[in-house]
């Protein structure tokens, strides 16, 4: 994630980004993303998108990386630590769905 | 990121959650934390966006953790890294977006 | 369509929030309205979501009534009538995916 | 618009769609458009966004008419009209944000 954050830095300020790279921005551009993600299982069955195709798994990889680039910049451009709040947010749900009430029910994870 | 996906995996499996944690849903799932997200955003202006108040900033590293959280679990469940899809990705864009043609343009980072 | 348009003008007007009422706020705002109209359908199956309980059914029909609210203020502030440009890109739509090449395909609809 | 709706119920019967139109993937799909008329302001401050270069706002009408489709069908496919949930949720939010209170400060329209 280090790595990723740093390579990110370079990226935009060699491409004099960090002008357009506010928060409000990188939370559009995310959202872009996801959607883009989002595409490639509209139309499928939930058994339909447990079995992708190889060539359809390559183009969702690729959105998986561009979710995660913005994510991270996203949050670097916050001070955030993506994984270290995710960490935090794991424990904040484990309390609000505890296993004898949660088991089985299509409750949000989060 | 292996410790979030582990936990993400023992946290889904006592709740008997496999069964609703199909690429499809998580995607769609992802979309809605994403928007959460958004909504701290949606009517600051950009100079705003870039000094969040303290207690705001607290709210936009939850949905931050949620995000990620999704994006993980949706990755894990696809047999996919999200770090080195990220990674593979910017290599990617790089060549997309030579510095030279994209100094300092408003264009997509992704 | 009319009517919703000028009360929208009104409300705004009265609570002086033209000034956050941008393209591109708005813009934000709709895709975070449609994503609380995602969040009810995320966990359930297509056959689910086909017979919607009355409880949710009613909130269903108050998330649809505000992404119309927001897509015709929205428009509104373009200059755009959506029910013009709605049967203008059905049109289009026709001749992109004709009957004989899209019957029983699951590709886009528009 | 009930214009529109017969249009999309005969445009969808003839391509044998209605399969692949249950409520949930329609809301899957109402949101990547939504994400494709964001994707028209995401790098645009707000003064740009209200004024769009003419290529850009026929672009962003036809993104617009694509939303209006599928928010049409989807209220359809539950069985609700789309502008008279807008107009019972204008009068919903009129009282949720009275005039006094509301007046300039930058909370949710709806």
């Amino acid at each position: 994630m280090e790595e990723i954050i740093k390579k990110l830095r370079k990226f935009a300020a060699e491409r004099d980004w960090d002008q357009f790279h506010s928060p409000k921005n990188l939370a559009m551009a995310l959202s872009v993303e996801v959607a883009e993600l989002l595409e490639h299982f509209q139309w499928l069955t939930e058994a339909e998108s447990r079995e992708l195709a190889p060539e359809t798994l390559g183009k969702v990889r690729e959105e998986i990386g561009d979710v995660q680039l913005y994510l991270a910049r996203l949050a670097d451009q916050l001070g955030i630590s993506p994984l270290e709040a995710a960490l935090e947010k794991l424990e904040i749900n484990r309390k609000k769905y505890p296993v004898d009430k949660a088991r089985g029910k299509a409750t949000k994870l989060t």
